[in-house]
C-alpha cells in the first residue's frame, strides 16, 4: 500500500499474454488491436458481466452508461485487480465491495476537460445572446431585434476542482467572465464548500461541474437555487444526480432564475415523458459536453497506454481515491 | 484641411447655444438632456428630413436603419458641417455629394466591438457543438447522443481589420483558435485581399466584419464560397450587401460549405417571404450581434462626448474616410 491505496501495478506473473481483459461494451472499443497478444480480451454485454467477473484481470467499462458492474461486484472470490471506466464520473461503478477492495480503480481523466470547458462556453453565449429564443423565431420567420448580454464582466461560479471544472474557469476567464472555483477542500485559488452560498448569490452564472459523492448528491437544491439572482443562470455538465430537479424545474417556473441549462441528468437517458424537455427557459441537451470527434478513439488509446504501464509493472495513472469518488490532487 | 480631411472641428460661431443639431430619430437617444441649453435639438422622421436638413448645424442619425440621408443630402446651399451615425457602419449615410462635400462624417467605432465578437463567438460554438439541432431535438423530446467539435486548434479567417474584426480575433484566439485577419492593406499582422482565397480555402470558419464600400460589396460570392471547404462554415456581422445571398444559398444547398450564420441582410428587415428564414444549415439573426443591453446609452454617451469636443473646437474622434468609407488607421 502506497499513500493509502492499493497496489498500482499488476501482480508478477499477470503481465503476460495470459491476462485476462475483460471489456463491458455495445460497441467495441478502438485501439485495442494494440493489445493483441498481450491479453486474452473478452467481451461481454450487461448480462454476461456476473459471470465473467471473477474470470478477469481486468475490466474495461466502456459502456460508461452501464450500472451493471455496481450490481455484479463480487463480494469475495476472485476478482479483477484493475478496473477502468473510459469516463470522468466513477459513481456508476463505484459500489461499496469494490470501494472497500484493494481492486484499483482507474477513469479518463484529461480526455474530456477542455471539450466540456468548451462546451460550457458555448451554452454560457448562447444564454448571453438569446440564441434559443433565435431560433424560435428564425421557425416563425419573424424579425425581433433584442438587446443580448455582454459576458465579459459577469461572474461564474464553477464548482467542481478537477481538470474538467479548472478548464471551465480557463475558458470562462478567456471570455473575460470573473471567475470563482468552488472544491471540496479550500486552498489556493480554490474556495471551499462553505463559500458556495455566498458565490452563488452573486453569481450571473454556476457552472457544476463535480464529482457524484455522497457529500455532493443533490447539493443543488431549493435552498441553493433560492440563493441565486433572478437574473443568473445555472448548466450542469457533471452529474445529473448532483440536482435536485423538481426544486430546479420550479426555481424556473417561479422565475427564481432566468434559465438553465442541463447535460446530465437523474436517470438517462432522458424519457419523451419527461417534463424537462419542455421546460421554459431550459436547454436540455444528452450527455455529450466533451464528446467531441475522435473522443472514442482518444479513450481507447488512453487505456492502452494505462495497459501498458500496467503490463510493464509500472504505476497506473488516474488512480480514483476510491472513499472520495475521484481522482484526487493536482 | 489636416491629413486630407475636411475640419473637424466647429466653425468659430457655432459653438453656442445657437447650433441647431437635427436628430434623426424613431425612439428619442437617451443622454442628450446633457446638451441642454447648448444646442438647439430638433427631432425628424425620415418625411421631414429634406426639409430641416439645411437648417441643421450638425445631424445625428440615430436611426441607423434608415437611408433617408442618403435621398435628402442637399446637393448645393446650407448643409450640416458634421454628420454622426450612431452605427459602426456608414454606408448607409455616404452618398456621393456627402462623400464630396466638406461635411464631417463620424461614426460609433468602438461601441460594438467587444459585443460583436462575443456574438461571433457564440455563433462559432453554437455550430460546434450542434446547439441548433439539440434545440430541434429537445423540441421533439428526442434523446439523440451526438459528437461535437473541437473549436480550439480550429483556423478562421476574419475578413475587417477595423476594431470589430480585430476584437474578432481577439475572441476567437482566446479560445484557442488560430486566426487570421485581411484587411483592405497589408501590414503587420493583417493580410492583404490577395491572401483572401488562400487564407478561405484552409479556414473552419470565416468572418465577415468589414464594411461596405465599392471594393467589398458582394465579395463573398459563388467563386468565394467555392473555395471553402465542405466542413467549414460562414458568418457576417458586417454588411448584408457584402456577401451574394443567392450563392450562399446554393453553397448551402449544394454542400459547398457545411453551414453559415448571418445577422445581417442585403434588405432588412428580412421579410416573412425570405427564402433565408428556411434555409437548412443557416442561422438567421435580425442585425442585434453589438446590441447586449446598454448599447443605447453608450451610443448615446458616445454623441454627447464627442459633441461635446467639437462644441469646444477640439479635433473630433472617429472620422470617417469618406473615400475609403470608414475609420482609417488604429
Amino acid at each position: 500500500m502506497r499513500n493509502g491505496f492499493p497496489p498500482t501495478t499488476a501482480p508478477a506473473g499477470r503481465r503476460t499474454a495470459g491476462t485476462t481483459l475483460l471489456v463491458l461494451d455495445a460497441d467495441p472499443p478502438p485501439r485495442l488491436g494494440r493489445l493483441t497478444g498481450r491479453a486474452r480480451i473478452v467481451h461481454t454485454d450487461e448480462e454476461g458481466l456476473p459471470r465473467l467477473l471473477p474470470t478477469a484481470d481486468v475490466l474495461l467499462v466502456w459502456d460508461f452508461t452501464s450500472h451493471a458492474v455496481r450490481r455484479a461486484w463480487p463480494g469475495e472470490g476472485p476478482r479483477p485487480r484493475w478496473v477502468h471506466t473510459a469516463s470522468a464520473g466513477v459513481d456508476h461503478v463505484l459500489c461499496p465491495e469494490l470501494a472497500a477492495s484493494d481492486t484499483v480503480v482507474t477513469n479518463a481523466r484529461g480526455v474530456f476537460d477542455r471539450p466540456v470547458a468548451e462546451y460550457v462556453a458555448a451554452l454560457v453565449l448562447a444564454m448571453a445572446k438569446d440564441l434559443p429564443r433565435t431560433w424560435d423565431l428564425q421557425r416563425e420567420r419573424r424579425w425581433r431585434h433584442r438587446e443580448t448580454q455582454r459576458v465579459a464582466g459577469t461572474r461564474a461560479v464553477v464548482v467542481g476542482s478537477g481538470p474538467i471544472g479548472r478548464a471551465v474557469v480557463a475558458t470562462l476567464k478567456a471570455l473575460g467572465i470573473t471567475t470563482a472555483l468552488v472544491g471540496r477542500v479550500p486552498k489556493t485559488g480554490i474556495h471551499g464548500p462553505a463559500d458556495l452560498d455566498r458565490l452563488m448569490a452573486r453569481a450571473d452564472w454556476v457552472v457544476s461541474a463535480a464529482p457524484l459523492t455522497e457529500s455532493t448528491r443533490g447539493m443543488f437544491d431549493a435552498r441553493r437555487f433560492g440563493t441565486m439572482q433572478p437574473s443568473a443562470r445555472f448548466v450542469n455538465v457533471g452529474r445529473g444526480a448532483l440536482v435536485d430537479e423538481d426544486a430546479l424545474a420550479e426555481a424556473l417556473a417561479k422565475r427564481w432564475i432566468a434559465g438553465a441549462a442541463l447535460d446530465v441528468f437523474r436517470d438517462e437517458p432522458l424519457g419523451p415523458e419527461s417534463p424537462l424537455w419542455g421546460l421554459p427557459g431550459l436547454i436540455v441537451s444528452p450527455h455529450m459536453s466533451g464528446d467531441v470527434v475522435g473522443w472514442r478513439d482518444e479513450l481507447g488509446a488512453q487505456f492502452v497506454e494505462l495497459y501498458e504501464r500496467w503490463a510493464a509493472g509500472r504505476q497506473l495513472r488516474n488512480v480514483v481515491d476510491k472513499k472520495r469518488g475521484y481522482v484526487p490532487g493536482h
